[in-house]
């Protein structure tokens, strides 16, 4: 991809220019990737030179030139361009129903399939910030498997045997298949990368919740000091947070699972024969064996991107439910003598480049700014989708790429901390139960005995004395040795009593 | 509630600076609500004032007195009392069971019947910017109703015979109480008003939907003409949306109808007796007809928010949705005469100070405000819940005030949204006829029939020479006129063809 | 206010309808603030049922009728009421100059004097969800002033003596009034309160960076022990941080001054006289005292709230700020024997229902719950201030009542934090001092001496083996004793070297 | 870069089980930028194989393996890589000063030189998501410049000749050196790109507002029609959004500016010689002609990222302009026949796959979502900020990424805005006188000579017959013809009156 930037520069807008164009590009003879020239493509706006090497068309070659923002890093998402291979392949083998030539269907359906193994990534080089529709990232799709089927049947590249909009886009508009396409790309990650990624950190965090299950450790309110729990009680609620998060993202896949192919330009189907709609999304369910359906509103379906701020929104309260957890487990870990020292936490890289020693909670730091991203992401998304207008909203590609972008983090991120973190973590069992019986909170047991005021008193004068809770109720005479000791046991502490 | 600010200051600390602070309430003598005095009030901090009409303790006059932010319009939504009504009247019940004296059993239950009515509003007069656990509204709620309670039976204010946290409540802590009346007074308000509200809104819509089927107008995407659809259709969009928000908000209920109430103090129910937790949540769906059940992990139920941040996220939708459906009426709707004019709303009032005649889509502008108050609900919901420490979330109240404004303003403007402006809507038809007939976009009709590239240039010469499509058919000699008439039917473009 | 609901539902659209309506008070008759019966007020659309009792007119009652949003709690701030009272006062003052009649203007000026002092709040029950423009509220202001300038004059009120319109209103616009008076609202409060308020704040942390100037306490970072550091110097941070937020403020002030007076309703100044807007703006700057000056371009005054968006950035990193230093103090007073426990916190109340003795950092909860609602307010003021179209943004109320909160909250809040927290704020010396001499970090004072991968090993070894880490050097045989004394001064590693 | 991923999986953690790896590589054998083998590196964890062919050493491939988040997307930008360059020659510099061997510095300010000019921008693989300090890439810029130091010295890459630590990072630590990367990154991105790109919108917008400054138009508030301004007035509001927008990025420099190198580990200095803080920033400054200086805080420095907050919030706002700009641009361009088509826009490239002849506002698409973007970094920086801990932030790679990236997406989107679509934009000229004389709005210049009241029942009747103002205000009989006329001339209204 390194030659984008030069290509951008060096192909001109009409092929008139190309001879005063070419010498610049003898500088790039040793380059990598070397386009070893150009030729000519043409679409309703006239030819414009398009690097030999490379399947795409006119229209894609405009955008490139039209909108150099931001750099090759914000390329359109991949999981948008390997969907358009699964829609294209879709979508032409049900035009064979409908009466394409099965010749051109057939190669545009292996062409389609290779985009969809990822095998043509680097003949989509258009970025994100384009029209809002997506429009140019379709074409770039319809020209690239044009061409590729094209060259399958024996012709050459540009030639238009066979014809990106004719047959590629036969029954679609940009203003359909674009929305068809995040719809795909968002549910296939969602079910093949993030749910996993996120069972893993859940089971993760189970087997810690149960192996934990019998160390009795101080509970902490406001920060401060509370009445005793498990760690591994402390550990079930993180795993309750990841699995009802999971359930979270589930369950907005009814609308994920909606399909607006077949709406064409403003959702009414508009040169699309009847069925067409349903047989796409039938096929396209075939093909990545995921319940889609046809959208049951058109209109919506192009109109607004409500599916996308919803699931957003799911992946929003999964960020704050890891932040949360992340953010326990770290000042948990604190220390190593001067934090709260309850957990420890395995130690992956040396921590600091000038204090020796010293190990930090480099897994919780990574998935809490992940989780700080995802909320950014949800305001773009959000933004992006309050600004629909009238039959289209233009926001597309930012909606898109920002809600798989907090996919593949929240995933990706996820893992890392279930592997390089959670699943090493260890107990302090030495602190926690040195921490716990300093603990003056164990008087709340006394309040059912001596009642709320008295149970006070006995606390704070041991907090003023510095002495333990024992001496202090002793001191006050509010009870016997006896009765303290049977009233006041942490392993009791930890559960309603019969 | 004029008085709370001179409460605050006239009040003391401690009941040994009485005399000096008497005169300083001579100047409000004549004030209403003129508190005739003051009654001296005990917790484990001291003695302190309190105004001898109200019914609230020395909590809350602390509380009253430490946390002076934002004034009287900052007070703890209403929602919040009346569920600490129920939540309490309902913790009397199931406490009776566990041998609580039946006396003061059912004066609890008569005076938190009394809160959950609005009858005490009064006496709760705490600001959200307080303890972030919600304490000393727990602490209001308890002294409110132990008072009462006491009175009830004959006892004076202030005496204990009721006790606050012995009695009112028993077997609880704020912990568990304030996120359990914060999903009751969610989930309520969800179920009494906002989906009522909604469903009122897509009623209307729906109605439009129906009334505009057969009215065929110009499509517009990227703003731009595009090819033509029914007004029916375009509003059947706005419909399926509401009707999509209506199941998002639903979708989430699941995880509100869970009670945190049983987990106490830090999520084990140490003091509660086992069951306590279950019968609870069985009286409080009893009480309110709504199908709450205990939460299946306390310790996630305290510590963290998340069904909060989801339903505040399902609302964030909500509200891009009806920002997309009023900008979308307030721009067809614009005009008079240099707008689009396709939409006629209701004149509800004069539009302007100084251009007369001119009437605005103030409506439109309300509801969309709204929508943008709600998604600045939404992140403050977002921050809240991300930043829960240990056992505990202590951002429960500006989480609570949040989804609960949240709610309340999105039901109301809904309301007023379709009683004064979609219900009214008429369409222009006149205009919406011209605008689709002076269009060029019915050009894609002829793909199928000369293809892309010559539709293309037919429309390219109509708009260079500003003249009609069929003019520049005929002009090309790529249609006859009467192919041209069979082909661009404008009726005929509003679905897919057999 | 609580007549407002009432008032709603009991008045008219038209006096044509008084009779049957009638009834329907008599139940009001006993209910506080009476209306003792109500007049017609009348405008553009004909004839209005309004309160007797109240001075507003019939375009405030349409209002009233037509956007039942929230309820009382949500109406118009305050300070933009009384900043109306100030504008009005000064387009009097300067209409005089202009021709208007001194009879009529100076006793609009002296109405507007009373709602400058918020002498007639009563008089304006508006909420903020209303046009976008805020015209019903000008209007609200033009209708009360006119009337009660009316009665000063001996007229009745709803007698148009002194015109809303043509008087109070004259070579005024809603467009131009409501902007200027969101920029007079705003600048009072930053200059009046906010800053004050934050220096306050930043005095008292800075007193305690003195007070603290010789503790030496343990660094964290990464929530690990690092070297160490005073606890003057670390308030010193938090007292940078306060001192910058103020100048951020600050420096957003020259485009807050700019007011949109003069500019009417599309920005051209049509129907004023040249001049008229720079008048206006010296009337309004001798009045407040703030350097107020006409906006040098009008169309962007009306048409953008970009001043807003920007002020309420630099609040948002306010909040940021004091979000940090709050959670610090709280985790740095955590305990009393669990957490980090290096602060003691003052008690201003008993922390817990259910464990008597606890103290709980509430003024940090109430502060960082502030600033997570100043977050959302600038969400809610950004998505306002996005959506402007052409001439004129209507996301005006939306945008001044959220900046107008997020500056009284954080205002009272940082008060609150500092007289009730801040001010109080002791340093535990014995369980700093402990904590210091048990951390492993002091090493690093042995890189220069030995080198990193040496001092590396001498922290790896007294961690593994729970010694100190002069135990740990000499087992090495890196060092020696007296060596080690001379290296390892905490006092002395609390800056650079000579 | 393609390589990464095989990277991270083949190499091993450490050199022990290099034989076993060794097998996969060979299915690598003909990959690009082959890695011929591994070399072994050593840290404080011990060794691991590093590929021979890259500069890194150990505790950078320890990152590539244990974060494997999000693939080379998330790679950390290069302004970040390329500021370490910068930095690194600088102390290396004033390090000489203090008594660094000559030898050693010259080459570490050759090396790092380098690196400054992205030469070595392919031996920095990590991403984003690692350590919150920015530990890993502050040790990945050591360890590439130690490496490569050495080289260039006649020494062997991994010998350590020169010592990342000892010699490259002397006297820093990673949490000052990476916030000071940060800063310079930052105002190296404002200065060099941001500002120019938006200065030179600017200027085109001026243009264009000069250029309209006498057409006259229809003014439109709440969507509706106005009163009349010219186009050039309109364009003049954009215009100084712009200005101010770039004024309000400026004004947050002189935090910008501050650098916190010097502070080490916790801000104290510790292990700097006395002046090294002051030299250093000296040197930046000298090396990028920028008025860097040192922090006059380092504990601020290091423990919040405020500055970045701030300026982010200036960027919001900046979008906020743009995104108004860019919305109404492409709402005066709709049509082509059914839309206000006030404004003609470019024609850059196709429109739609299936609609010929459109062409859609592609450039304002784009530039909104660029906004979108910004404004949700600008929530993760928000986020980011707000949850640092003690003497470190450790969001510090998030809030870098995204302020960066706001930066150039803004940057670039701004000059494909202005050379892709204002510098072409024309006038309709036609469109707009057409609209403007069907409208009612000019009804307000009747104002001041009729009276409100009487110029409203002009415009409504004119209205509702269909008919001319004229028409209108004859058939009412409140003005003669040429009264009329006198009154009614839509260039006198675009202005105060003398």
């Amino acid at each position: 991809m390194a030659m984008i930037g030069a290509l951008r520069r060096a192909s001109c807008q009409s092929a008139t220019s190309r001879k005063q164009e070419a010498p610049l590009l003898l500088g790039l003879a040793f380059a990598r990737h070397i386009s070893t020239g150009f030729r000519e493509e043409r679409d309703t706006f006239g030819p414009i030179l398009v690097p030999s090497d490379k399947l795409w068309g006119a229209q894609t070659q405009r955008s490139l030139q039209n909108f150099e923002i931001g750099g090759e890093r914000e390329r359109m998402p991949e999981q948008i361009i390997r969907a358009f291979g699964i829609l294209k392949k879709c979508a032409a083998k049900v035009n064979m129903d409908y009466g394409l030539d099965p010749t051109i269907g057939n190669a545009i359906m292996q062409a389609a399939q290779e985009v969809a193994e990822g095998k043509l990534d680097d003949h989509f080089p258009l970025v994100i910030w384009q029209t809002g529709s997506g429009t140019q990232s379709n074409m770039n799709a319809n020209e690239v498997i044009a061409n590729r089927a094209a060259e399958i049947l024996g012709h050459k590249r540009g030639g238009k045997f066979v014809h990106p909009n004719d047959h590629v886009n036969k029954a679609q508009s940009s203003n359909d298949t674009f929305p068809t396409v995040m719809h795909i790309a968002a549910a296939v990650e969602i079910n093949s990368r993030f749910v996993p990624s996120l069972k893993q950190l859940h089971t993760a965090l189970h087997s810690k919740s149960v192996e934990f299950k019998d160390i009795v450790k101080i509970g902490r309110t406001h920060t401060q000091d509370a009445t005793p729990l498990t760690l591994g009680q402390e550990f079930s609620g993180y795993t309750t947070q990841v699995k009802y998060g999971i359930d979270r993202v589930l369950d907005t896949l009814p609308r994920m699972y909606q399909l607006a192919q077949g709406g064409t330009a403003v959702g009414t189907g508009l040169n699309t024969k009847k069925g067409f709609d349903v047989k796409v999304a039938a096929a396209v369910a075939e093909e990545t064996k995921l319940p889609f359906v046809t959208a049951e509103n058109k209109f919506e379906a192009l109109a607004a991107h409500d599916a996308f701020v919803e699931t957003s929104g799911a992946l929003n309260t999964v960020s704050v439910s890891l932040h949360k957890i992340a953010n326990d487990i770290r000042l948990l870990g604190s220390g190593p003598r001067c934090g709260l020292g309850e957990l420890i936490l395995p130690e992956n890289e040396p921590g600091s480049s000038i204090m020796p020693g010293k190990v930090n909670p480099t897994q919780c730091e990574a998935l809490t700014m992940v989780c700080a991203q995802v909320m950014g992401n949800h305001t773009a998304i959000t933004v992006g989708g309050l600004n629909g207008h009238f039959e289209l909203n233009v926001y597309k590609p930012v909606i898109a790429s920002n809600l798989l972008r907090s996919l593949r983090l929240l995933g990706d991120a996820s893992i890392s901390f279930e592997k390089n973190c959670v699943r090493g973590i260890q107990a302090n069992q030495e602190r926690i139960s040195k921490l716990l019986h300093e603990s003056l909170m164990l008087v709340t047991s006394l309040n059912t005995k001596i009642g709320y005021d008295k149970a006070a008193a006995v606390a704070k004068k041991a907090h003023k004395e510095g002495t333990t809770l024992k001496n202090a109720a002793l001191g006050l005479g509010v009870l016997t040795g006896e009765e303290f000791d049977v009233l006041v046991v942490p392993h009791k502490m930890i559960g309603p009593s019969d």
